[in-house]
């Protein structure tokens, strides 16, 4: 796990456990959470699960960097990422950002920002396990 | 409460109680949560709470109305509305918009959308509490 005061970055093995309590000391006035989870088909054929593979230390780090850069592009007071590696079944998520803001839309645009830029260069990768 | 199979609205007395846990039946792969919490000040002046009047059944109505709005153009599979009324006080939460959708760009345009015109439409107001 990588911590400072405002961004926490953590890699876990199989599905996320439920989302941390929410910091709730009156600073932020917007909480955005966005959880991905594993939909039961892949391309119109049916999965019981994905298998993710995460290079590390080289994806915390990514991740910790990208946190930190739309920390300080949008202003944000908290920013916190959750990613599974391993086998993550239908259902269960694999993914969580919680971001913590003043206000809501920064909150909002650096949510889609910050998903497309770790598709983009964060090395973990997913493959189907068919149903 | 309003509720239908997608759809659930509901106006609580006093802070929302936690979360409630997501539907996990692996039909949406994104579930977008937004969590308003009471800043400790307005325009720079501390607070102790902030006092919200709902006009009802107006405002159930309302966010019902909106609700399904959303879900239709947006082509999401649920919307979940929490609001609070009367005194909630500074780091609790009191407001709550949860979407789940197939994928993530939809459920987050939506959520933009849906507080934007429950600012204009919806007949919830607040007041502070100074501290």
């Amino acid at each position: 796990m990588r911590t400072t005061d405002a961004i926490k970055v953590r890699i876990t093995d199989g599905p996320l456990p439920d989302a941390p309590a929410r910091n709730a000391d009156g600073e932020c006035g917007a909480w955005v959470v966005f959880e991905g989870v594993v939909r039961r088909d892949e391309g119109g054929r049916a999965i019981s699960a994905l298998r993710y593979t995460a290079y590390e230390p080289m994806a915390t780090n990514q991740l910790a960097e990208l946190a930190g850069s739309i920390l300080n592009t949008h202003g944000l007071v908290r920013v916190e990422v959750e990613h599974s590696r391993g086998q993550v079944p239908v259902g269960a998520c694999s993914f969580r950002l919680s971001i913590g803001s003043a206000h809501r839309k920064e909150a909002l645009a650096a949510m889609d920002e910050f998903i497309d830029r770790m598709k983009q260069d964060v090395p973990i990768w997913k493959e189907p396990v068919w149903a």
